[in-house]
């Protein structure tokens, strides 16, 4: 069965995660807490980073976007990359922006902030960097709304890799209570939407030790 | 015919200019100077980045990754992604590395430093960075010396969007003669056996008004 090496709030382990629990592959997942930087998991990934999938073959497959890009070629389905070729353009540039955009000025921040410095002993939390990623916040959840409202999902009419990305970032930021979810209606009309599917659902599931997520976090319809 | 909007010395341009050029895929340039956020702009791209390529029927594609991809999928041969499933993963995990972490951990910061504030009058450089950017990059060099004395070229036996990307990032680095190509010799033989390449040669013809390479930056033979 093949190995997933991650944690539980890194919103690019979450991403291989949906992935592989959409098209079905059963996996085992192993926790890797990359910011200790074991040099056994520096020889998987040079990059020091989760999600790193190992393959019953022994293959090592490291970075987020070849392992996604792998999963699609090698079980075309379902596929979460259903369209023309231009319409697949639009659902990887959306992909990008959630794990780029998104989590640069937001989840990381976040993760940062509350997690690692409250619950890791990292140091002081920085009240600027929280202000900025709540700020940073407003601008994502009124995008997320103006194309889940023009779209029914994020990047065309199909569920798509975007989602799913998305997903990875928005349940993170989620699980510490940090979205005020009556001021972005469209927003949260696709949340509850993609909450639905058993994927997510399996995400939904997770918890960290010492931190409880606030009540409506795995509520299909909150 | 297809216009990419880029500016000179984006490493993210310079790697879909490479992609065009493998693939004989005629295109205007136009220069877009992203950091002055044009309104029309913003419009073709939310992220507010180039490289952004539209094509001849009016179709928007943004986001670097997701051009690279159209383009495979569009215009498959010769194709940068040569192998099996394994194999395009090792292709596309390298070609995240070069974007994200050279890109980061130097061309940003050297770009940044020694044209933007340099040239563009953006404020006073920072030698700090410029020091770490030095830094990073020996790491970086040392990194690809390796990849190149095992395989020829980074991701495997054949040319691929990773030696394309390394490229993209490392003539950047080079037209502001940052590389002491004396002490990579194994680097240094890979970059004169790609410089050879009639795409990598478009590139190296480039210059940036007011700023010259080190006479070494378009010899294949250096």
């Amino acid at each position: 069965m093949p190995v997933l090496y991650h944690h539980w709030l890194s919103p690019a382990a979450r991403f291989i995660r949906l992935m592989l629990a959409e098209k079905r592959i059963d996996f085992e997942l192993r926790l890797e807490k990359d910011w200790e930087r074991r040099p056994a998991f520096l020889q998987l990934n040079p990059a020091g980073e989760v999600p790193v999938l190992v393959l019953d073959n022994g293959a090592t497959l490291a970075g987020t976007m070849a392992i996604a890009e792998y999963l699609e070629e090698s079980v075309p389905s379902p596929t979460l990359l259903d369209g023309t070729a231009e319409e697949r353009a639009e659902m990887r540039r959306l992909t990008g922006w959630f794990h780029t955009k998104l989590g640069t000025e937001v989840t990381r921040l976040t993760v940062q902030e509350k997690l690692n410095k409250r619950f890791l002993g990292m140091g002081e939390p920085d009240s600027e960097a929280i202000r900025c990623a709540s700020h940073n916040l407003k601008i994502h959840m009124r995008y997320i709304g103006h194309l889940a409202e023009r779209r029914h999902y994020l990047a065309g009419n199909r569920y798509s890799m975007a989602d799913a990305a998305a997903v990875a970032h928005i349940s993170v930021i989620d699980y510490f209570g940090d979205i005020v979810w009556e001021d972005w209606p469209e927003a949260k009309d696709w949340y509850m939407r993609v909450k639905g599917r058993r994927a997510v659902r399996t995400l939904l599931s997770d918890r960290v030790g010492g931190i409880l997520p606030p009540k409506h976090y795995d509520q299909l319809d909150f």
